[in-house]
Parts: C-alpha cells; structure tokens; sequence
C-alpha cells in the first residue's frame, strides 16, 4: 500500500489543522456579520454543466468520475463518454446552479458565502494543489457597483481579521478593456495575446511585454500606445480619454472612491489595466488582492452576469470575490503565526487501575484545559518531552501527591 | 444545464447549514477538550489502497477518477484500468495511511480527530447520500480497553451535547461471535450468512431469525443453541460457558463496567451478541449507537488492529467510532432543534446616495448583530417579510428618524 497522499495532494498534521480551523471559523464570523449566509454544494457536479460552464483553462484541470456498472460497460464498449461526473473546479458553478434551483426560497439580493474544497488537475511540479479550499462571497441579484464595493470591504476585513495588512486590491473591468484595445486598433483575435503579454507587466517591465507583442507580429505603433497607457500614472484617465464615456468608467470610479474611504491606512484600491483573470465566464469588473512580499494573488474574482442565466433561462447579476485559503494559510505559516485565545493543554497520566480516576481528573479539568488521558509510559522522560513539543504545558500524574503543573 | 444536484447529493441551504456548522464546532469541541488532535487528509485516495482496504460491500461503492492525458488514452486503448484514483468511503482507511506515513512526528498513542466527507456509490433510491460527512475520533498504538471506553465516552458526550439523551451502546467482539459460532458447531463457511440474519432479531424476532437460518439449511439443533444465547437476559454470560475463557470477555466486561459508570442516566451501554457491523477490516470490539424512535445506528466504530500495519509492514493497535453526521442532523431537523447562542440579525436599508453611510451604520451595528445591508427596494413589504421568514429580527432605514427597530 502507498503511504504517500496522491499526487498533488497533502495531509494536514495536527498544529496546521488548528490554524486551519482557526481561519475559517474567523473568515466565517466576519462574513456573517455582514449579512452573508453559507450555503453547501456537492463537490460532484455533472459533467455537462462543468464542460459548459466557461471556465477558461480551468476546463483543462477537470477530474473525471466514472460512470457506474451497466452504464459505463456500455461507454467503454461502444466508445462512449466513460464519465458522467466531475469534481467542481471552483465553487461559482456549483453556485450558479444552487441559485437557479433555489431561487423562490432565498433572499433577494442574494448575500452567500462558500468555504469548501475545489479540485484543478494541475501540473505537481508547479507546487499547485490538485485538492484545496476557497472561501468565497457572492452577491446575486445586485447590478449596482455597490456590490463589488462591499465584496471588496467585507472580503479585505477578513484578511485584516487574519492579520495582514498593507495589502492591495487592484481592479479592472473588461469592458474597458475590450473598449481601449478596440480604440487602439487591435484585432479582437489579437486580444488574448495582449492579456496575456500585459498580465506580465509587472515582472518584467514594459520593455518586456514591448518586446513579447512585437515578436507576435503586433503593429509597433498602436503596442507603443496600449504601453504608454498602462505606464501612466492614473491610467483610467488616459483609458477614458481613449475609449470615451463608457459606463464602466463612471462605476469603476465609484467601486475605488468608496473602497478607498474604507480602507483608510490599512490597505489599498488601484485601478490595474493589466489585470484580466484567466475564467471566460467575468463579463464586467475583475479583481485581485496582492500581498507585499509574496507573489501571486491571494484573493480573485469579478462580475459574472450571464452563468446564472444559463441555468434559469433568465439573466441574473452577479459577482464573487474568492479568498485562496491555502495561499492565506501558508503565508499565516510562513509568518509563525499564533493563534489567539488557545486554550492551554493538559494530560493526565495514570497507572494500571487508575484509569477511571484519571478520566474523572480529567474531566474536571475541561472547564479549564484541553486534557488528554494517557497510561503512563515506560519511559515517561522522552513522552512528556513529546508532550511537550506537541504544545502540551501541564501534567498531572494521578495517584502522585501533588496537583497538576507545568512541563517544565 | 442541469439545475439538480447530482444523483445521490444533494444542496445545503443556510437555515441547514448554521445548524451543520453549529453541530461541526461543538463536536470539534467536545473532542479536543478529551485532547484529540484533529487531521486532514484528501479525499482523493490512491485506488490501489482502497480496493486492498477489506472495506466490505464499500468496496463496491468506490467512485473511480479517471487517469489523464497520455496515461488515460493507453489504458483506453490497451483494455487497462482507466481509473487510477478513487474517492474515499471512509475516513479510516486515510488515517491508517497518513498515520504510516507521519508517525514518527505524531503523538504515541495518537488520538486522533476527523471531520469530513466521504463518497460511496449507492443505491439513491435507498436514500442514502453519496457524499456525506463524518466525525471519527480514532486511538492509534494503545491495545488496553481503556482506548474502546473513551472513545465511547467521548463520542456519547459529542452527542449529549447536541441534546440528544437516552442513547444504547451497544457492543460486541468479533472474536467472541467467532468463538460462539465454532463452540455451536457451525462451519467456518456459514458465519456470514448467520451474522445477516442474527442482526435482524430486533425486527423480525427470534421465529423470523430461526425461519431464515434453517431455510438456509443449517443445522436446527445449532440454530435453537444460539437462539437460545441471542434471547438470554445476559447472553455474555452465557456465551462465556459455552466459549470458556477468552481475553475478549473480559475486555468486554471492563468496557462495559466503566462506560456504565461514565454513562450514569444520561445513555446506555449494552452487550449485543447480534451486532456485526459490515466491514472487514474490524478484529475485535465493535460498537454501534442507537437513538429512540429512529431506526438504524447514528454511530459506528470497531477495532482494526491490522490495518496500518498493510502500509508499514508493522501491527499498529487502532480503534475507531465515527458519528454519522448525515444522520444526526436529520434528527436535529425533525426535532426543531433551536441553536444557542445565535447573534439577532439585522438588516439596513439604504436609498440612492446612502450606500456609505449604510456601510458605517452596519459596522457599527455589527458589535451586537449580523448586519446585512440592502438597497431600499421597489416594494419594502414584501422584502421585509421575506428578511422576517430568513431570520431578521431587526431593520434600519438610514435617512429616516429613529434608530433600529424590531421586524413586527
């Protein structure tokens, strides 16, 4: 039998297992307190609606489930789809149809938070997990900016809640985009490849992504124009100046006053031209949060008008804004950080005979501690030394004068 | 696309899910305050484990994920197992695996908590979910009845805490049932067919029992013995005449003394010759839970001292009980049960313009309350009573005099 975890997967030992539930039980209580409500999906989905579902290279990363019995013998004999299931690859799809279905009983704008598992078929080598959890908010049912404003401020107070600070939100809008890539003169064919160059601005500057495009066969003039703009310092200005009065501009300009008021010192709102997202299914604004001294993203997500409406037959706005857990989770490692309000450790060790006793001992001791029951050891030297180093601070040895007291 | 669950699963709503969360923190909570760690570890699962895991009929039950790329076009091709992942039945299997892999980090004995989803294929007509959760806390490296008796204290105190009272424990050992059937004379061969019918006593009574097994052919002679031992009033003793002197008895006995002391009036613990429980992996004590006036057990467990040693080559002593979390729930649900401590929630309602100062007024708010804030809608009275039927006790209007006031 293999004792590793599958590939691309990993175990969770106990001290990170408390950090875990320590961030989700506080993400949870700041997006309660501002209204949302949990909902659960099943990590199965179909496989059809996954298929469809817009998903951009995400589609790529799809784990497929194999259909069952009579079923897929047929499949397999005939040549046939051998699947029927998929594991979801993010949880705006699983949303989108929980919402289709359960619209009548649910409140509208509909405020919902997501904390569960996803599953992409990533590379290993990348070090992305084929396994992880998101903790995502949505509002469904609300076309007004105020909705990504309030994305952006509850899910920024989770991550202040965790103690980072100083980061940023960036945000964008695809339709400005489109819009400025348009006035420049690109082909709407050439546009993936300048997300693509763009999205890289940041690593290897504009001479980098000059160069990149140039080498596509892009026309020098309008690559040295789209530069020009993304190295202005407000670029929604020059944007604007280009593209003309597009609503997006009027609602991008209010989702980053208001942030900004909301922020204060503790983090910022940049308007970012370079920033896209990989998913098809964002139809308006996008955003990310970064955080100084570690690369990537930590948080994603955008405006998705039209999935809704492929489950329901009617468009429904909506808008989501996902945490990346494990990202959040390695960085609180990395950091050292401690959990606040712990409760202190104990164990009570017994000898033969004296088990019930240690139980009741223990027992009275849960008012106040974490206490553990263990037969006393052959060598209690090197135990009570791994007590110790698995956070343990008090023992009590039952049937021994004395109370219980620290490991010294 | 489809707007349902896949078959066998099924969408939590948030009225369910505060109740799932409130159910998940205070079994995590009652389990780490007896000092068990908790754990994480994948639901994707090497398909080679699990098909050599002795799971019983879950074998049958195993969703296969399917290999990718070049890897799942050879197997296609070449007649080979397309599949090479599957997803878990249980938790057990994944402990035993993780625990051979980390134990030389981890505690000795290692007590242990999951919480978590597993998948099994069923039959959905049955109304069994095909992907549900569990609770197990598992004692890895202690051989002594001491690690049977607390798990069953502890997970009867999980359960009290949810309200639930009046409970049996009931509890058996695959060694004694062996034992009894050899000293009856059955044959090797006929164990099984008696351990199906036997587990039906309490439904079709000790006639339908006895009509089944000499249907079967077997001997009536053996069949009236052990109906004989199955109806005494204390079938241990009487198993333990016929058996004579097995370690299992007396484990058994001191399992049953200290749990009933633990128990007080609050639960019951029992012996019960008749119960089995489906898997192979057990090796000795078995245990289950019922609760009056719901069929079926609501909490499973047994000894499977063999198990990790398949991934380390080295016998492991390990128990486990897992809460069926599926199951409690639907009991809590039934009950109408009301969870303690929950915040008032209230909601704020904004016209054009007051957006900010409605996020200030909810921050302010969310002191005392879950504060949800929302655009004024076209037709407040019906938004209103919908805030009432989805738990709002309070509303704010800003702009309009007066503080926050009760829903009417």
């Amino acid at each position: 039998m293999k004792t590793t975890p599958v590939k691309g997967t990993r175990d969770i030992l106990p001290r990170e297992s408390r950090l875990r539930d320590y961030m989700q039980s506080e993400i949870l209580r700041v997006y309660r307190a501002a209204g949302f409500e949990r909902i659960g999906t099943p990590v199965l989905e179909d496989i059809g609606n996954l298929r469809q579902s817009e998903g951009g290279e995400n589609l790529g990363l799809i784990f497929k489930v194999m259909k069952r019995g009579e079923k897929l013998e047929k499949a397999l004999s005939e040549g046939g789809d051998p699947a029927d299931i998929g594991l979801r690859y993010d949880l705006t799809l699983p949303l989108a149809r929980f919402y289709a279905m359960n619209r009548a009983k649910l409140l509208s704008p509909f405020k919902v938070i997501q904390i569960d598992r996803a599953f992409r078929a990533e590379q290993p080598q990348q070090g992305r997990l084929r396994e992880f959890y998101q903790c995502d908010i949505d509002i469904l049912g609300d076309e007004s900016p105020n909705a990504e404003t309030e994305l952006l401020a509850v899910t920024a107070r989770a991550l202040l809640t965790l103690g980072l600070t100083g980061f940023t939100i960036k945000v964008n809008d695809r339709r400005i985009l489109d819009a400025l890539l348009g006035a420049l003169g690109f082909a709407t064919e050439e546009y993936p490849a300048v997300f693509v160059a763009a999205d890289k601005l940041d690593k290897v500057g504009a001479s980098g992504v000059r160069a990149e495009l140039l080498e596509k066969g892009l026309g020098e003039e309008k690559v040295d124009a789209l530069l020009g703009i993304l190295e202005e310092s407000d670029g929604l200005d020059a944007a604007e100046k280009l593209c003309g009065d597009l609503p997006a501009f009027s609602s991008l300009r209010d989702i980053l006053r208001v942030s900004r008021d909301l922020a204060g010192d503790d983090y910022n709102a940049v308007f970012d031209l370079t920033l896209v997202r990989g998913q098809g299914y964002y139809t308006g604004t996008v955003f990310e949060i970064s955080v100084p001294g570690f690369g990537g993203s930590v948080a994603g997500g955008g405006r998705y008008d039209r999935m809704i409406g492929k489950f329901c037959g009617e468009d429904v706005p909506a808008v989501g804004f996902s945490i990346g857990f494990e990202r959040i989770c390695a960085i609180l490692l990395e950091r050292g950080f401690s959990i606040p309000g712990e409760r202190p450790r104990a164990a009570v060790l017994y000898k033969a005979g004296d088990f019930p006793a240690a139980c009741a001992r223990a027992e009275a001791l849960r008012e106040n501690f974490d206490a553990a029951v263990y037969a006393m050891p052959k060598k209690p030297g090197p135990f009570i030394a791994r007590l110790a180093e698995n956070g343990y601070g008090f023992i009590q040895v039952i049937g021994r004068d004395g109370d219980i007291r620290p490991i010294s």
